[in-house]
This record gives C-alpha cells, structure tokens and sequence, in this order.
C-alpha cells in the first residue's frame, strides 16, 4: 500500500515512516510543503534504516496525496484543516487519517484544548471533501520511542472513525508495525476521549522519574 | 490506617473495600448514608473474604469519616458535592480522596462530562473545608474486576494533589493493593485528563470482542 506522511518530516512523521518502512512493504512517501525538505527528510531516514530495502520517497504534499492510498496527516491540529484542505482535490478514493490533538499547557501541566467541533480529529473531517473517509489514529504515541528503531513499543493504539472498511485498512496499518495493537474505540464523535489521553500521557511522563515516551496499553 | 469508604456499597467502594480488606492491613470502614445498610454491607464483604482475618466496618458516613484517616468518597459525580459537605465537620487531619468521573452517554459511547470548575476532583476540592487535602485517585478502575478477588489487575492508578504528604499517602494506599500501581500525575488542576480516561476505557471494551473490565497501564 502507499502510506503518505504529510507533515511526515516532524517528529510523529518521522517515527511513523521509520517504522512501517523497517517493520512493513508498504511504500512510505514523505510530504511536505516544501518538496526539496520532504526529499531531503525521506534520504534521511532511508539512510538511518541503513541498507535495508524501503522505498521513502519525498514529495510535496500534494503529489503524495495523489500518489496515495492512505493519507496520514502528521502535522500540529492548527496546522490541520489548511493541510487537508491543500490536498483535497487529490483524495478520490484515498483514507484520510488524522494522528494530531491540541494541548495548551500552563504551569501545572498539560491539557487537552477541545476544538468547538469535537476533537481535532472531527476537524479533519470537516475539512475533508464528502466522500473521504476520515479515521483518528496514533494519538498516543510518543514521537521518540517511535522513532527509535531500536525501542520496543509494546502499545495500544485506539482507531476511531465511521467508515467500518477505512477502520479495518487503518488498523491492519497499524498492526503492521510491531508492538503495536490496534483497538476500536467506535465512531469519530468518540475522538475527544483518545486525543485527551495525550496530555497525560506527557504529564505521568514529567511527574514520574524513569518514565519518558510514554505510551499506554489497554488489560 | 483507618480508610472510609463513603458510598462503600456501591460497585467501586465494593472493590476498593474487598481489596484492602484482602491485601493489606489497614481498617476499612464502609459508610453509606443509611447506617443499617453499611452495617449489612460490611457484614456482606467479611462473608466475602471468606474466614481471612479483616475488619470491617459498617457505619454512617458522618461516623465513618470521623474514625477515619482517609475518607474515599465512592460516590457518583452528581453526590460528590453534598457527600462532603454532609462531612465537612469530620475531616480535621484527614485525606481526602476522590475517584468520582463524570460521564454522559450517547448514541455514539461515554464522554467526559467536564464540570465547570476544571474536573470532578477540583468539585471535591472546592466543597471540602480549608486545610483539607484533597487527592484524585482511582478513577479509572473497572469496579467488577476490582471486586473480584479472583482477578489480576496489573493496572496503573494516577494520583493528582497538591499537597504532597497526602499524594505520597495515597499512592501507598494505592500500591498495598496487589497488581495496583500508583504514579504522579502532578497537581490537582490536571485531574480532568485522568478522569477523562474512564469513558475511554469504557468505549474500548464495548468495541473490541474480549476485553472487559480495562483498565490501563503506563509504558
């Protein structure tokens, strides 16, 4: 399948490509606004997973939107709806699939920012052409375990949307990279839950010596 | 230690009762609104542990709080308020602990039903009497695997306050129960991102054939 990671040269982009090019044989295809930065990013992580046959190429967002099955949409949530919107002539027929959660932070901790809409996942839909099917996922993944090839995750991801076949390609995705389960958490209006668990996530990591990169996992 | 448990004849007062009645040697007072029906509930719960060697006991919650050292208030959100005031004039030198969530169900699944005053936790805080600590913990235990005696947990329970003494009480509270571990979730004001944990956990397990019960750990 052709994974593209808009956004894919931030942190949550980088570990995702890593890992589905190392662990999968799917093509990963790094997107960018700026489409010498996604070549350049997509070298480098092909040079990181050193040697092994991957195929990450680089492309401004819009041509790995169109060259695209599924659409991983790795930036901020400000950065969402113009994203989306940006590469909306290009998703016939493609899985739009959106990781971000807003959080403002303050001197006790951080929280999770609830979008007027629902979550940030629903912005995405929102912004979404009708037809797309949009599914919330990789919410709560800590950008660098993930991103070290060398870190066990041993996680749970929860997968959220209201297209039952868009759910099922996402999560199979997901299961595709090692140590990590897929879990149904029902239809998008369902996304605030799992974008909420992010912020304490971080906060836990801040408060407990020895925990960092957190991730959860669901028994 | 003497632990109340206000509300402790409904399902998460049940499993916090049976647990440390079984795992640890501290006093565990049920309270109830009704005196007779804390009596006959504490009774219910020695009868439970079967001959194991526990004291339990039965009492109003205003006589509960006043022999205890922590009072839990295993009350639904919408009780929480009068709860506490019912037993403000019992709390000197007592810790305060709040699992209450508030949750609204739709067609969809559970959602976090955020109080005005930041979470349900700080709802305890601002009706308990100045000089009282308050702690947030236990709140996204599933009560029927709590209380069953025959069940491993191996789950995580996030303790949040500001006063540290009492955190630190709390989280050895926390960890005598066996396969219970306690970690900081910072202050009270981050309450609301591990209460808004419990309809998360609910929706999983209504979505995913053979899980029930969840809980979650940290890793």
């Amino acid at each position: 399948m052709d994974i593209a990671l808009l956004g894919g040269t931030g942190d949550i982009g980088e570990g995702l490509a890593l890992r589905w090019a190392n662990d999968t044989s799917h093509t990963v295809i790094v997107g960018s606004r700026d489409a010498d930065k996604a070549a350049a990013k997509a070298e480098e992580y092909e040079a990181e997973l050193d040697g092994r046959e991957v195929d990450v190429a680089g492309l401004a967002n819009e041509d790995a939107a169109a060259r695209a099955d599924v659409v991983v949409t790795a930036v901020p949530a400000y950065h969402l709806t113009d994203t989306v919107e940006a590469v909306a002539d290009e998703l016939d027929d493609t899985i739009l699939v959106s990781p971000a959660v807003g959080m403002k932070r303050d001197e006790d901790g951080f929280h999770y920012n609830r979008p007027g809409v629902g979550s940030v996942t629903q912005l995405a839909a929102e912004a979404a052409p009708d037809g797309t099917p949009v599914v919330g996922a990789f919410h709560n993944l800590a950008a660098g375990r993930l991103a070290d090839p060398e870190a066990d995750l041993d996680w749970d991801t929860i997968v959220v949307g209201d297209d039952r076949d868009a759910k099922a390609t996402v999560s199979e995705l997901a299961e595709g990279i090692e140590g990590l389960r897929a879990l149904d958490g029902g239809p998008l209006a369902n996304a605030a839950e799992v974008e909420g668990l992010t912020p304490l996530l971080i906060n836990v990591a801040r408060h407990n010596d020895g925990l960092h990169d957190l991730g959860v996992q669901f028994r």
